[in-house]
């Protein structure tokens, strides 16, 4: 069977029971955001994620700078997902011989404007010869314990009914921004600017992690995919209102029918959605330097899938697929 | 300018400039096998090297089983080459969505055999689209610490005048074993083998550091290409003696004529290189688990290049270019 009809999900499962049972030491394997082991007393956090050219960039679309900010943004994203906080990144740059020397300076240039927002080292990597261009970063970060020796971590698999989904930002602006982008939009556009330019909301994490947040996961495949691994893992359903879904002004004004549809399933948004009791979130929002928006709630549910419902309680059907890197 | 003319150490020299001065807590960043840093009493050691289909291996050629090995392998002798133990492995696997399920399977399957023989855990990474097949392994280990505070680390830099240059295994098999490979022969030629199936000396270099080795590389460019980094980070020379490398049966019967110049120059050996006071080095073969090889030493002299002579001492001229990603 092809690659392309078992899907990037099945393989990874697949994968994954080929490896063995983590060591001890190990507090979390694959299957969340980042890995997380013990170093003495402090956690370890590691994640890699790479941006391969002509499948997660066009560099006729896509400005150079951007793909360096984007390739370390994106593993920023997974360590902030964790509750941790990024230090160090290996990157590993792989290039045609062809190419120039300004677009990879563009693509560092990119790289450590965001490495100098989020206070990240860049320790070392690998220079590589490929047929395109690929930008793979694998960034290692730590998490703390707290005055009674718990982890500060948050987990994929953490959520309990009754818990309320929130989510940092606005949803939907980098799905839109992707197809603004494609039908020639330029990079300056603000949608355009959300897909080429995320920004993990870092410090949100680190207050989250910090007020006792036990669940969150970074928006990237799309909102109801990535609920719904959270879904899976806790063996729970969710519900989640539409008319509650934060939507951006730009967003609403240029794709004013398929605003919903984007804010849930377009995927790329890196913003976090994060699941713990109400009054968690409440306080969550009340100091939170970003939007925290509650959109829902866990709940008992056979059907381990997210459901979402409108303004009058009646459910809403909304064709998602979510992001595939096999299928594409 | 093309980076195909710009050559890949300078494209590294230029990004590593691009790069900020590391946070204290780094003790090694850009420009060793790994870089190190501080995580209370241990060090943590980190690298990541990438193999890309068509450039590092052909499918045709190299059994997929073995490039699972190779990825891991040759990150382990990254570490290894800096006195560490690897733990943690990230794979980022790229895949064109045209390929069959058997050849990851069979990647995954040789990744988990090195693993399984190095004692790394597999504890996360990602799967992206790409149009050939990319294996990019990110790899964390520890180095100690010993009684006295000292950092047990193997250091490029820490070379001196006097030192003796000695080296691990045999030299030139892989080159060999490439050259018989693009000439037709099987995987199972001993050859062959050392190119596809690579076993960088852990328990060498484990030894190599407790005994107070402070100068190591990983032969992966080339001996006198990676015996030239050390001698331009230490601002010395360095002489080898052509008759004291260790060239293996298989390859003095099936290159009597180039044994010398693909032991100088071919490259991706995986074996150790250790600079040291003569006495480590006469300890450590005596208790080391593999050959180690007495081939030269270290020198003041201007050039800052290593220099061949034979039996009479005088210098021999070998063509040797290494290997260059970007040249190719």
């Amino acid at each position: 069977m092809k690659l392309s009809e078992f899907g990037e999900f099945r393989l990874i499962d697949m994968l994954a029971k080929m490896v063995d049972a983590p060591p001890e030491s190990v507090i979390i394997g694959i299957g969340d955001d980042a890995a997380a082991w013990r170093t003495g007393e402090t956690i370890t956090l590691a994640t890699t994620d790479a941006l391969v050219e002509d499948v997660h960039f066009k560099p006729e679309q896509a400005p150079w700078r951007d793909v360096g900010w984007k390739a370390l943004a994106v593993n920023v994203s997974d360590i902030a997902a964790m509750g941790g906080v990024p230090q160090y990144a290996l990157v590993t740059l792989a290039v045609p011989p062809e190419l120039t020397i300004r677009p990879v300076e563009l693509i560092y240039t990119g790289l450590m404007d965001c490495a100098h927002e989020y206070g990240v080292a860049v320790i070392g990597g690998d220079v590589v010869r490929a047929p395109q261009v690929t930008v793979s970063v694998a960034l290692i970060g730590r998490a703390g314990v707290d005055d009674r020796g718990r982890q500060r971590l948050m987990r994929r698999d953490a959520a309990q009914a009754g818990h309320t989904i929130a989510v940092t930002g606005s949803l939907g602006d980098s799905a839109a921004g992707l197809r603004r982008l494609l039908s020639g939009a330029s990079a300056d556009d603000p949608l355009v600017r959300a897909h080429l330019h995320p920004r993990p909301p870092l410090s949100a994490a680190t207050t989250a992690v910090r007020m006792g947040v036990p669940c969150a996961i970074d928006i990237s495949d799309g909102l109801l995919q990535d609920l719904g691994h959270i879904c899976e893992m806790a063996g729970l359903g969710a519900v989640v209102r539409t008319e509650a879904l934060p939507l951006s002004q730009p967003l609403r004004t240029t794709f004013p029918h398929d605003a919903i549809a984007l804010a849930c399933g377009g995927g790329e948004d890196y913003q976090l959605l994060l699941v713990a009791p109400a009054e968690t979130i409440r306080l969550l929002r009340s100091v939170s330097d970003v939007r925290v928006t509650a959109i829902g709630e866990m709940e008992e549910h056979v059907g381990r899938r997210p459901r979402l419902i409108d303004g009058s309680g009646k459910e809403v059907r909304i064709e998602v697929t979510g992001w595939d890197q096999l299928k594409g």
